[in-house]
């Protein structure tokens, strides 16, 4: 069997990225017509095909799962992967799980490498740097050749597939009602950019919430990171120059980090400064104080995730039929909040 | 293409267990003549092949690296694979991680599944499973064929292949010491059962560093857990009944509910008594008070057995070289114990 040529060995070998041949292939305007034309006869040349993995799928089933996720620091990840587990095994599915480390390029490698026939259908979180660029084009290539296709969490509009994800915005808005209920005047939001489908969600539920009770937004209370990625400084920095008295955060690790940072200078929590977090996982439970947390039942999300994918998988006539399923958000009260 | 047959199907068809699939295939004196007959005359008529993996890597090379690990709720292993896809991208493999769940049956599923022509070679950790029931027959399969097999951290002495660990008596040892020195005289260890073998290796360290100085070992001072798995129940009547004045855990997570559970009693941290775990991941750096470890170097171990494999891989004649790589852990002192 000759290896099949991938998109990853025309970028190499063109000297282009990733990106920049499937754009190429799609014929897009935003390319130049010389590198269309290098790259369009590159991939004639050597019988490029688009995911292989539709001609096996005819021919038998794998009864595996490929899931590609963007990291598995955060532990709302690893929750998503044991939701998976869960429903696929009790199924007789295997799951075979790749990371994305935020990473466009090895999101379109990790998918490429699964397509080699060796899975039933794809489950997938989106990489912050593929939510950047709005490219999604190697989604598309999949769901247009009937590959059953679910995404989780970080999604996207422009592919139409089943989704499940959780209400972010009322996640935030309850928090920050919360916050807002006990009294607290100037609450701060850390999150990061908004091309994050998660992080926009959630600044709007905190925006709602604050305008619903007529309080100012005062921008300098929102600190946007880059990404999900911990950066000490950009936090530091921040509580440095703000005086606040509550803090939502987007996740678990920069929530337990801030707690610290306030901490050593001397606040108490949540005399002085309440915290609340999103995700409900060990770093929260076993904070000292412990964190209020919104649960993002991850573990629910993959089950509910992998039930559509094998639904699909299944039964190959119900193509086309998408859904999208919104689960809501717990707000989960621990003692970095007044009682 | 006939999908092909695998243990896991035998033994479902035959109402057996895959250990036992597993053994009578070998021919073992565990299992019973007539058992023995019916799988090997099963295997038979199926036509079951042994790992087909073989034959598709004589043919070509996936570029592909397969890992199957216990478990990612410990940061450890999360350390592991970020090093092994470092090491992994930068020679232009990808990385395709499994999870054993701790699981026997899920490690063999998996490594039969990634054995169907999809890997050019396996990274792996021991389920605590495997460990306890000492069958490894399905290792020394994938190295018989001369498949590259490293071992990493949880290893075992029955399969000749190369391995990398810490050296976790040393480790132990250390943080012993180190408690010895600050004057602690009753020093608790929450360990789990030494079936698994870093557990047991960390146990040796704990006795040799109080024998060395002369004190005496109390076993009702050692707490062993059936598993990594948090066992909050357990682990809160040790402390109820033990009164200690430090405590080394061979975990991150058994720490701080440790560190949490006795500040709620009252007692202060590192004045009343002391804590080390293992293993240096965001739990120990922002827990309360920030917490010394033993520093695993899980990304470095990563690396190294990434490098061994692809060494293998890319040089087939290096066959039968067997080493094993012992790393050197690192005490990270912090605030949980006197500086």
């Amino acid at each position: 069997m000759k290896a099949k040529i991938t998109l990853k060995d025309i970028a190499r070998e063109l000297e282009v990225s990733i990106s920049t041949v499937s754009k190429a292939l799609k014929n897009s305007e935003e390319i130049s017509r010389d590198t269309k034309e290098k790259v369009q006869a590159f991939a004639k040349l050597y019988n490029y095909k688009p995911n292989n993995i539709a001609i096996s799928l005819k021919n038998k089933r794998t009864k595996n799962i490929g899931v590609v996720i963007p990291a598995i620091v955060h532990h709302f990840f690893t929750t998503v992967i044991r939701g998976i587990e869960k429903y696929a095994n009790a199924k007789g599915y295997n799951v075979i799980v790749c990371l994305s480390e935020e990473s466009f390029d090895r999101e379109v490698i990790n998918m490429e490498m699964l397509a080699n026939g060796s899975i039933d259908g794809f489950i997938m979180s989106l990489s912050s740097e593929t939510q950047q660029k709005g490219d999604y084009n190697h989604l598309k290539e999949v769901t247009e050749q009937g590959i059953p296709l679910v995404l989780v969490d970080r999604v996207t509009n422009e592919v139409d597939c089943d989704k499940v994800i959780i209400d972010d915005e009322l996640g935030a808005y309850m928090a920050t009602k919360k916050l807002i209920e006990q009294g607290r005047k100037k609450i701060a939001l850390i999150t990061t950019d908004d091309y994050l489908s998660v992080s926009k969600a959630r600044t709007e539920g905190y925006r709602k919430a604050l305008l619903e009770s007529n309080m100012d937004i005062d921008e300098n209370r929102i600190l946007k990171l880059s990404s999900m990625q911990m950066d000490e400084k950009s936090i530091e920095v921040f509580f440095s120059k703000k005086k606040v008295d509550a803090v939502l955060c987007v996740n678990e690790i920069f929530t337990v980090f801030s707690m610290r940072l306030v901490q050593k200078k001397g606040l108490r929590i949540p005399d002085d400064i309440s915290f609340i977090g999103f995700t409900d996982g060990v770093l929260s439970r076993y904070a000292n104080p412990s964190l209020t947390v919104v649960a993002q039942h991850g573990e629910r999300m993959g089950e509910i995730a992998a039930q559509m994918l094998i639904d699909k998988v299944e039964n190959e006539n119900e193509e086309g039929n998408y859904q999208t399923k919104i689960l809501e958000p717990t707000l989960v009260v621990r003692d970095s909040t007044v009682n």
